[in-house]
């Protein structure tokens, strides 16, 4: 099957790659699709569109609508949600973990924790310590995989990638490759999918 | 059943609007959903929130993506489509009659012929010839229907709606409003729907 590979594009502080991250893995295997999981931050692809900030904080009456259908769609799919009291949050710690470890098999699971630490039991993804504890609760050494992203060529591997990102098109996330075709949305997941099987009529 | 009504808020010159009100009907009519066809303006709820024009056109990747995206929804759904060669378009006076006979029968008609005209035959809908062709192939008097806008009371319903749209909180093109819930988007109109019938879990 070609393409049966799909590049899932994320960030910690988007609202939308939650239910997209704890979503994809299920999916992505009744397709028999492998996902490469690709952390990236958004602030500067925002910056580069002229946005001041995210574009949820930004115009207050999407960022409402957001929060309510970010609520709908956790209840629909059974995700746990409970509305950040901060938002969006600093994300650079973890993502330089998931970033310089992201074809690890842990990498899933830790990306998973992190989400549900900032979108279901409102905690600080900013502050090491929420960090270390994702790490741990995936059966790593928190000390260690922290350390490792402090110095290069490790840490400006998330620099890199968002780069990559913003040369790939991308201007949001969470997003999803699969070759070289583009979506953008948690709603896009399936079609993503089905793309990445050769299923779509403009494929045919 | 509590409900079953919808509001369909649409936008002549928006692209994702143009797949929500050639779908409708049908997914409607199989829910047993009665739709309330709600032209407005976007222009100025884009002004209220700062944006220069349209976001697709401000934001050229989003842009780029939403065209592609465009088509792919196009042709998963037998939707025929071509990119128009102006974008996005004039819409006053077909808004403006839309608006005036919004609950008469043949406006759904008219409203679908005006949106193919722009998105699949790449017409200017700004030009009264298009509009009033549109007006013909649906039985109804182009010169009394036009002229039956140009003046007061019909012409002001289209500003008195639009600044109705801007006080219930919408913010873009489509939007479907049940019961003061509000969603946004060509790819929630299932979810709307499905909310009419009080069948999310969140209503339970």
């Amino acid at each position: 099957m070609a393409g049966c590979c799909l590049e899932f594009w994320f960030e910690f502080a988007s609202s939308y790659s939650y239910p997209a991250a704890l979503r994809i893995e299920q999916l992505a295997r009744s397709a028999g699709v492998r996902v490469l999981w690709r952390p990236f931050l958004l602030g500067p692809l925002f910056q580069a569109q002229g946005y001041a900030s995210s574009p949820f904080v930004q115009f207050p009456a999407k960022g409402r609508y957001m929060w309510r259908d970010i609520e709908r769609i956790c209840a629909r799919t059974g995700i746990p949600f409970r509305k950040p009291s901060a938002f969006p949050r600093t994300s650079v710690l973890g993502a330089r973990i998931a970033c310089a470890f992201q074809d690890e098999p842990w990498v899933p699971r830790f990306v998973c924790a992190l989400f549900t630490a900032n979108f279901a039991h409102d905690r600080d993804i900013g502050d090491d310590r929420v960090v270390a504890d994702c790490l741990t609760a995936c059966g790593e050494s928190a000390p260690a995989r922290i350390a490792a992203v402090q110095t290069d060529p490790l840490k400006s591997r998330l620099r890199t990638q968002t780069e990559r990102a913003a040369a790939l098109g991308l201007f949001g996330a969470p997003s999803f490759l699969v070759d070289g075709e583009l979506f953008w949305g948690n709603d896009r997941l399936e079609d993503a999918l089905a793309w990445a099987r050769g299923e779509h009529p403009l494929q045919r």
